[in-house]
């Protein structure tokens, strides 16, 4: 149970209020960005397992080791990236180099530069210069199936990049020649399972699986890909870290990752490495004594036990609202077997991607911030303006304000 | 003094050496980047006081206060950057914005975004787009006075941007139409103290400052450019934490900075954030403690006497040792009044600028190579072969170990 001030049971899951313990009415819900603070209540009763301790003069070089092509990531950070992987089974990571980088939005930038400057599909060009692409290849289409996470476009184009360029809709991909492929799995923002769509050869797919862990899908098998990425904001909670990694199976590209990250940042902050590792240590330790004592008490005080049912509430009250709703709808989910769980799971994405049924409301987003609910619109993720993406990590007294507020929109 | 197991005394000053008590004569001394080590002995000493605590459920959100235009900066971080430049006396920080980006590199990469795509000096072409230079304009050229930060070329370049572009040595810089320099002070990698150099009215000027603090140069005033960037790394020497901060005039330049960083890298790792201003409040308070005391005794324990005593033993064991090389010569630099330290003294770069005076031999680096010294060629730098950058940051067994080779390279 939840050692704290105020507290809020529903469903047999114990969540619990931070920071604001009553919240007005009147006050914005910002929930465009997908905060996840709904992690707190947990760490917050793991305070001091938890707890890190940097001293004055630990951690103050560039360098970890010279000798790993990202020679800037601490052992530590590496071996707790693979022992959690391999406790929740949701990725391979025999024969995989590891990249560690500023979360997860440095490491998608870190592979479109990667992949236009390293050997492409089906490329050996050799004409000489830096780069194995023909100059007429270049910039690279960088496509993803709408609904798309809304930030692959605004990064891939930022800075006019002449080795890679925003693409749009995969669907609607239909050139010759190179591109890459992300493919998010589950998806940012409607909570669906992925495949790649683009039918072609000379493409790169890569998998962006922040959100491939157990409290948010069942893990049907461990995924693996040649290239796909995690993050710390998103699998445990800590997004403050800005922490992000990527299992690569070809060293050539874990190279250009690196130089790409040294370029961009020389290295990723060592304090949060340290911190990222003891956390991820702290979840598989649990487990391992949880196993080792055959202890079958208590089940859901393993974090992805409990961010499980966490989530799993948060959806059970949203879809109770938005079935009274003649104004919104939500997408379904069908369950499947999750091996991390042992039994059938639905989905319970971090976002809900509200649907806005009523006709002669055309924007969903607009009519949500009405209600000073900041969602963000469907028109960003290469979808259309009867959507709106909300964040559903944020804290309890937030999301239970957002369920109120959520309630009272009625069809005229 | 220090209190560690291993200690060599030179010329009043005691340094400690970690990690290699006895460096073989075969090992290769890599000098090449500016890894600030030296600085772990001071900091071993005040192991306690500087330690940092980060609970399991701290600094876990993206954001610290959405009023602020860096978003994600911690309040604790600014005021204690504020205060160390206060002590130090080394820049203006009234009336700026600061914002804290993942090291200077990030930085500088930030600023080179912010500008060309904000208001440009004697610029408002109207023609409606994102971004206020003609299309004819871009990409604008970055230039610097060589010998520049090898760097700098690089980071611009690397992913062929459209909005800049490397534009090489200030000095040869002719062409009409907007541009940006930046002004290196201390230069790195020569140590000299600059203006800049380009004379025209349709530029942005902005100071790259890593390297304007007590141990490595006189503080003669307070910089007060409209903006200008410092980095943690060089300051206190903790490289690992990548932290970096820029003083900026300009609202609008602060927020597109800002934007650059949510856009590269979503914000700056929070832990790192909180140890630096902890860092800095400690070597703030270590002042105050002093001065209310009115205490003479043990002047060389404040971080600043100590590393400035430091750099300055080092560079007359460096010069000793290149004194009597018929192949070697070092860059003089004159005295200067510091305000901070009350005296006239000399800049103790972080880097040697290695001369090879030597007739015949025509490449610095390959000739340090032989000995299994690692340095940086001075073409890197815009500069001829005849230079070498030779890191001066290095821990004491290293520096040592480098002295003796450089004594044994004889001409012949």
């Amino acid at each position: 149970m939840c050692g704290s001030e105020n507290q809020a049971s529903t469903n047999g899951t114990t969540t619990t209020k931070l920071n604001s313990p009553s919240l007005s009415s009147d006050i914005v819900l910002n929930l465009d960005h997908g905060d996840p603070t709904v992690y707190e209540a947990y760490w917050k009763r793991l305070e001091e397992k938890c707890t890190v301790v940097i001293k004055g003069s630990e951690l103050m070089s560039y360098i970890s080791d010279v000798e790993k092509p990202c020679w800037f990531m601490e052992q530590d950070l590496e071996n707790a990236i693979k022992k959690l992987h391999r406790l929740t089974g949701n990725a391979v990571v025999d024969d995989r180099y590891v990249v560690v980088g500023t979360g997860s939005t440095q490491l998608y930038q870190s592979l479109l530069y990667a992949i236009t400057t390293t050997s492409f599909a089906g490329d050996g060009n050799g004409d000489g210069d830096n780069n194995p692409l023909h100059h007429d290849q270049l910039p690279v289409p960088v496509v993803c199936a709408a609904p798309y996470y809304s930030q692959y476009a605004e990064e891939a184009d930022y800075l006019r990049s002449g080795l890679y360029k925003w693409g749009g809709d995969a669907y609607a991909f239909d050139k010759d020649g190179p591109y890459i492929e992300v493919v998010t799995s589950p998806n940012n923002p409607d909570g669906t399972t992925r495949e790649a769509v683009v039918i072609s050869d000379q493409g790169k797919i890569i998998y962006d699986m922040a959100y491939y862990w157990p409290q948010y899908t069942p893990i049907t098998r461990p995924a693996n890909h040649d290239i796909m990425y995690f993050t710390f904001s998103k699998s445990t909670g800590h997004a403050g870290s800005r922490i992000g990694w990527a299992l690569v199976k070809d060293e050539a590209i874990a190279r250009k990752m690196t130089k790409f990250i040294e370029l961009s940042s020389i290295g990723v902050s060592k304090d949060s490495q340290i911190r990222a590792a003891k956390i991820m240590k702290v979840i598989c330790d649990d487990y391992q004594d949880f196993k080792s004592h055959n202890n079958n008490n208590n089940n859901n005080t393993h974090f992805f036990e409990f961010s499980r049912k966490l989530m799993e509430n948060r959806w059970k009250r949203l879809r109770e609202v938005v079935g009274r709703s003649n104004v919104f709808s939500l997408p379904k989910y069908s369950q499947e077997y999750c091996l991390f769980n042992g039994e059938c799971t639905e989905s319970y994405p971090a976002f809900a991607w509200l649907k806005c049924k009523e006709e002669g409301v055309e924007d969903c987003e607009k009519l949500l911030k009405e209600y000073k609910i900041l969602g963000r619109g469907g028109k960003r993720f290469g979808s259309d303006s009867s959507y709106t993406r909300v964040s559903i990590l944020s804290r309890e007294d937030v999301f239970q304000q957002f369920l109120d507020r959520l309630e009272s929109i009625k069809a005229n």
